[in-house]
Order: structure tokens, then sequence, then C-alpha cells
């Protein structure tokens, strides 16, 4: 177990936790992005920003893509390989996520905004500084996997935030909508914003799996 | 391959196989009271057992956060340190898979309880045996796998049968209920129950998982 | 890194590899069998093709199975044992979803055909036979890793594909479509359909990790 993560990555092969930290970075990007789309009302709007959302989809494409090539290049142990290609993938998922939030809010153009959908997105938002702050974190684990850990705790906690408003959110649509199409738009959007948090607590347990083998 | 599974945990780390035992425990208990929700026609009421029901998932959180500490500190190799983990996992998802079952009951209040509705929490409910069975089976995997294998088979079955119910319930459903929001709210809420069986068998994936490296 | 994939499974294992190739030719066969299913338009034939559909997932089903049993018998190491596993699971997963995909249009029976659905099932066909091809390249691996890399790009692509042709059905659905019901039943079928292509790109992220770990 002394010949783990840590050791083999640094300082032979920093460029891994480079590519995750720039993942992160595009997720940043991307979550803030969406807390603006949310707040939009014109369909022009909705479109413009789901774009530039599309356009932080795709560098996370990109990246999670290289992150892959140069694993499949790089003299590395298979094992550790494995860990960095799931953390790579359920990162870009979040930005993945992000974008089907902000492509429903576009295509399905709904008459209004729902305050709740507003915290889900700022919950988003907080998910990807969490999941910033991690990936700084991880270069260190070893040392200091306390930190990761308490990151792996908040992101489950998010979730159940995310839970919870998401609770609330139904309840009041079911009372204050009655256009059925209106409740079926609302619905998915806000179902897709909740789904955006349970990718961010699948990145804490791609932390956990790591820390369990290598902490 | 013999210095696998049961060699080590047992006697080292009876631990792990009585939090997965206690895990399965709750799992009984929330399946159970799912069947009861199932039946309520006043939201007050639905309310109390949703309650009752995020209670037990609490109590799954807890227990599978007890497995990844315990799994973190240990000694035990890693490889099956990971499995351990993915499998408290996946027993905790059909607990919070019943949770979501039982909220969407609560928050959507139904006008009426469809019959295949019980039927599909009752199928829940023999998940959540046949997993208490499994857990129990576990300790002695090496000697008797083709219990496991049997327990496998079952999830696999119910997942089966969970789906025909779910696609007779849906005819049923657009052939009798014409007010859309009602429509909404049942398929949701089969669809829900559909998917406890479905991670119910992925429990069933990740006890495959462990035969094939350990049996 | 060298008693990898390649020379543990050949020639000793080729079975594998025969019962991977069985699982991808029932793939096709379901998936056009789908192409034709979109086309129906009387409830009796769409529930025909479902019924032959449904065939194909047993058959996919038992060769699943058939890849566990070996697998849990045969004398290969855990780490490959495990990948194999997953790899026909996941290839069985997207059978599950072509099963899917024609058990919704069986049972909602919707009114009308959109467009878009043939379009997305065309892509699920692409899909197989992409991964038909990639079953047939799999053997080479170590050799020829570079044909295995772009046919995983081939699956995210389609899925990309899939993602655009979805976003237009959903606009043109809330645009067109005035009533309620129909509107749930076409967007829950877009949905499946575009979860099977989703599928069809997580058999290139199985084959990722293997390229990953053995090429």
């Amino acid at each position: 177990m002394n010949n783990s993560f840590f050791s083999r990555f640094t300082p032979k092969e920093p460029k891994f936790f480079d590519l995750l930290k720039q993942l992160s970075d595009v997720l940043l990007v991307a979550s803030d992005l969406l807390t603006k789309t949310i707040l939009c009302v014109e369909q022009e709007e909705r479109m413009d920003y789901y774009r530039k959302i599309k356009e932080q989809e795709r560098k996370g494409d990109q990246l999670s893509h290289r992150v892959f090539e140069e694993l499949s290049t790089s003299f590395i142990t298979p094992f550790d390989r494995e860990d960095i290609h799931v953390l790579a993938d359920y990162l870009d998922d979040v930005i993945d996520r992000i974008n089907s939030c902000a492509k429903r809010i576009a295509i399905y153009n709904p008459k209004k905004n729902v305050k709740e959908a507003s915290d889900l997105a700022g919950l988003v938002k907080k998910d990807a500084e969490c999941i910033a702050t991690a990936m700084e974190e991880l270069e260190a684990l070893r040392k200091n996997a306390i930190h990761l850990k308490a990151r792996c705790k908040e992101l489950h906690d998010l979730e159940n935030q995310a839970d919870d408003v998401y609770e609330l959110a139904i309840i009041h649509l079911f009372e204050d909508e009655k256009d059925g199409i209106e409740i079926i738009k609302t619905k998915d959007i806000l179902y897709e914003l909740e789904k955006a948090t349970d990718a961010g607590e699948r990145v804490g347990k791609a932390l956990k799996t790591i820390i369990v083998k290598y902490a």
C-alpha cells in the first residue's frame, strides 16, 4: 500500500492532477452559467446561455478524452489508471448534467421560472466549488485524507439538500400550476437539476473509492 | 485466489458482515413500511409513513458511511475493500429508492391507489427478504457459492416480474385514467417502484462480481 | 502488463470472445427489429414486434448469464474476469433498453409516429453495428488498440447525434402536439430511445477501461 497513489503520480505524473483541475474549472464555469440560465425568461436568451454551456460541455469532453489518452499511453499501473479514468468520467458527467439542465430550459421554454429551480442551480454551483477544492486536495491525499473526506461529506449533504428542495418544489408545482403541459416541463427541469447534484455526489463516491484504496 | 474474501475477513474482520446485515435489516423495515404506505389514502397518513421511511433512509446512510469509515481504517487489501464498498453502496441505494417511492406518494398525493402499485411494493419487499438472506450467506461464500448464486437469480427474476407488472399497470392507467395530471403522478410512482426492483437487481450484480472474483 | 488480457484469453479462453460476439449478434437483431417497430401504426403489429424483441432480450439474458457462469468456473485471474463481466453486462443493457423502447411503443400505443423516433432507432442500429465490429476487434486488442479506440469514439459520437435529434424532437413535440397525454407518451418513447444510445456509449466506456488496462 506504500507504493500507492501519491508516490506513483508525484512528481512523475503531475499532468493528471492538472487535467482534473482543468476539468473542475470547466465545471465551475458551466455551473455559474447555469445559475444565470435559470433566471432568463426569453427563449432567445435561454438559447444563448445553453450554447455557452454547450461549449463548456465540449471542453469537458475533450479534457476527459485527454485523460483517457494520457492514461493509455503513460506508464502507470493499471489499478490506478482505472480510478483516474472513473474520476474524470464522473466529473465530466456533472458537466453533462448541467448541459442537460440548460438544454431542457432552452427547448422546453417554460412560461414561468419557479424559485426552487434557482435554489437547485445554487446547490449545483456549490457542488462545483466543492469539487474544485477536492481536486486541489487530491494531490496531498496521503497526508490529508481528512480534508478530502470532508469534501465527500459535503457533496453528500448538498445532494440531501437538493432532495429536500426538489420535494418542496414538486408539492408547490402541483398546488400552483394547473396547466398539465407546464407541469411536465417544470417537473422535468427540476428533475434534471436534482440529477446534477446526484452526479456531484457520485464524484464524491469516486473520491471515496480512491480514499478507501490509497489513503 | 486462496487468500481471498473469506479468509481475509473471517475471523479477523467480522464487522463488515455484521454491518451489511444491519443494512439489510434496515432495508427489510423500509420495504415493509412501503407496503403500508401504498395502501394509505389520506395525505397526512402518507406523510407519516414517508417520515418513518426517511428515518430508515438516514439509518442506511449512517451504516453505509460506517462501512466506508471502517474500510478506510482497517487493514484489508484494496481490492476487497472496493467490493465491500460497492455492495454497501448498492444496498443503501435500494433503501434510497424505497424512500423516493414513499416521497412521491406523499408529495404527489394521488387521488387513487392502483392495484399494481401494491404488487410492485410486494416485489420490493421480496427483494429485501432475498437480500437479507444473501447477507447471511455471504460469510460462507467459498463453501456455498451455489446459495448466493440462487439469490442473484432470484433478484433478477423479481426484477423481471416487476417489469411485467409495470407494463400492465401502464396499459391500464392509460385506458382507465383520463385526468392528465393523475396520469403523470401515478406513472411516476409506478416508475419509481419499478426502479426500486432495478436497484435490488444491482445488489445481485454486485454479489455476482464478488462470486466471480472470490468463490 | 505483459501477462494481460490477450495472452490470458487466447488461445486458452476463446469462448469469452465467442459469447460476446453472440451477444452482439443478438443486439444486431434486436436493433433491426426496433427500426421496424417504430414504423408500425397498429397496436397489434406493435405488440408483435415487441414480443419478437422480448425473445431477443431473453436470449441476451441467457448469454450474459452464461458469461457469468463461465467466468465463475474458468481459471482466469480475478481482474480480467471483472472486466469481461462488466462488458457483457453493458452489452446486455443495450438490448434491455431496446426492449424497453419497444415495450413503451406497444403499451403506450401513441396516435402518431414522429419522424425523430425513426432517426433515433437508426442511431441505435448504428450503435449495434459499431459494437458488433468492436467485438470482432477485441481479440486483437494488443496489436490494434487503435481500431477499438475508433469504435469508442464512434459510440460517443452516435450518442451526441442522438442528443441533438432528441432535442429537436422535443422542440417539435411541444410545438406541434397539443394533447397532453400524447405528449407524455411520445416524450417517454423518445427519452427511452435516447437512453438506448447512452447504453451504447457505456459499452464504449467499458471498452475504454479495458484499453486503459490492457492495450
